[in-house]
């Protein structure tokens, strides 16, 4: 029997749980793979009835029962479980978003799970209960003992790929924070993951220039002169096809995206404003380059809508269906 | 009759002549206001003629005479003129685009002409032989006595329009070049170039943030608390519906959209891409502040593909149209 994936609540307060529901009750329609949730299985019910789903919730021991009962209920993994309060975050919701997280990372990491997904968690409330990382990405990667800095984290929709160089920083940090050998490690996994879990056999890298028309030879800044070209001739010197400094502007445009499998940028917006303007209800965040499968939703806690029956389920099921897909591509190589 | 627009050849090497005739081609189904070139008129039959196009070319002495053969020909103003050499930029081809779009802009603020419409020019090209300003818009500026920090560029297509608060410098000096004043000063002009110009009652400005998630109250980076909020307060105490600072990210995505009648963003790309992500050809650069009314088709002069015959006229057609419904409103009020 197919291994299921493990799904993380994320904060119990936000759409996590009723988006989990949700994507339970249109398995057969989506075609999702089986998959099982780290606790929170009174919550869950409570969830979708809010939702007005009628299904069925059932805890399970163990990730191989988990895989027997998908068919006919909502497997949950685990006792951690707390009150719904949709909207309304708190510190002992918080724990329980970062036990479900420990819990299915770590049978991700025993291979109980085929990989993990992660729900959408608040980082600022995840602090208060000693929660150390920046976000869920490094969590993942340090559960596996990866450096954070191969840890890649890539969003893909249905139109397009994008990889953010450097993500949480203040912009006037960014030009600093780019270096040749930064550009040139991530593009290394990011070839070899679209390689290895999107199944492309020559990988077409797109590399952002950082300033506007790609620096116009220097007259607009320098960091293309400097690091970014550097790096392009050493990953093509690789074997690897990667092209640009591309000016951002104009990459992103219908004719422009039929020639690149993954646009790299170089600062968070740079990558997630097309996304988000592109595939705004279907974003899925994969972290590459580590042993383990990991997706998430590329969307918030969205606390304010929360409960309310609305949320768009479409980028949570577009995250199981892709751990799902990665996760079949391993286990055939 | 109605006064007719005056448009600037751009480049004759590049993409413009061929458009322009496209343009005129198109004028009963695409519903243009009646225009003519400055100068170029045995260019223009030739670009013409290698695109296909079986069109009339006419060499009229004033504006009010294109006006009357706009019906039958394509009017020319102006005896400047030069060979057809597509994808071969050079100086004379310079001195013709530079002498063009002097006529053109001379005509529209002696009011000669209603607006005018800029043709694509290669800035690296114009400078060799003299042009002094960084892009047309502060020519234009300036040919009409306006400063160039009160003429501002703001990016229209069909389903978005944006305004870039800096331009062509290096990402690096972004933080650095944003200050209360100058976000201030633009987007009052802004909010009263949408008003005229565009018929919007109320107009409702969206500010960017400059930083990843809005900066997070500080912790990535202050500028959305030093610069943009203390902006946003000032422009709400006059009476201007501005929002934000709103996370860059999720601002251009489709519900979203719908909230605003222009987003205001922080840096080139961040008003740039989302804007030829959505509206690849079909984007206008419209000037707001100036007496006269002037737009441009927002691309280059494309020297790879001019005399080709593939260039999509799209923001030609809509730059012209739309120079012709701002003129019609302006002489209406």
């Amino acid at each position: 029997m197919t291994r299921p994936l493990a799904v993380s609540l994320g904060d119990p307060a936000g759409v996590g749980p009723e988006l989990i529901c949700e994507a339970w009750a249109r398995r057969e329609a989506e075609r999702l793979p089986p998959f099982f949730v780290c606790g929170g299985m009174e919550l869950l019910s409570e969830a979708a009835a809010v939702r007005g789903l009628d299904i069925h919730v059932e805890s399970v021991g163990t990730a191989l029962e988990a895989a027997e009962v998908f068919a006919r209920a909502l497997p949950v993994v685990g006792a951690g479980d707390g009150e719904y309060l949709p909207g309304q975050p708190g510190q002992s919701g918080a724990r329980l978003a970062l036990a479900s997280l420990q819990a299915a990372t770590a049978l991700a990491v025993s291979r109980e799970a085929s990989g993990v997904v992660t729900g959408p968690i608040a980082k600022a409330e995840l602090a208060k209960v000693g929660f150390g990382f920046p976000g869920q990405t490094e969590f993942v990667a340090d559960a596996c003992g990866v450096s954070a800095s191969d840890a890649v984290m890539m969003l893909a929709g249905p139109t397009l790929r994008t990889v953010p160089l450097t993500v949480h920083i203040p912009l006037a940090d960014v030009p600093a924070s780019l270096t040749t050998e930064l550009i040139l490690n991530k593009a290394r996994i990011v070839d070899a993951g679209l390689r290895r879990d999107f199944g492309i056999a020559a990988p077409r890298l797109a590399i952002c220039s950082l300033n506007p028309h790609a620096g116009e030879a220097g007259r607009m800044g320098r960091e293309e002169i400097e690091f970014i070209k550097p790096a392009l001739a050493a990953l093509n010197g690789e074997g690897i096809d990667a092209t640009g400094p591309h000016p951002a502007d104009t990459l992103f445009a219908p004719r422009k995206r039929s020639t690149y499998d993954v646009a790299i940028a170089m600062y968070h917006d740079q990558a997630l404003v097309p996304l988000k303007t592109l595939d705004f209800d279907q974003g899925v965040n994969v972290t590459l380059g580590l042993p383990i499968v990991r997706t998430s939703p590329d969307h918030g806690t969205a606390f304010d809508i929360a409960g309310k029956g609305t949320a768009d389920p479409g980028a949570m099921i577009a995250a199981i269906r892709m751990a799902g897909e990665i996760a079949a591509r391993r286990a055939a190589a």
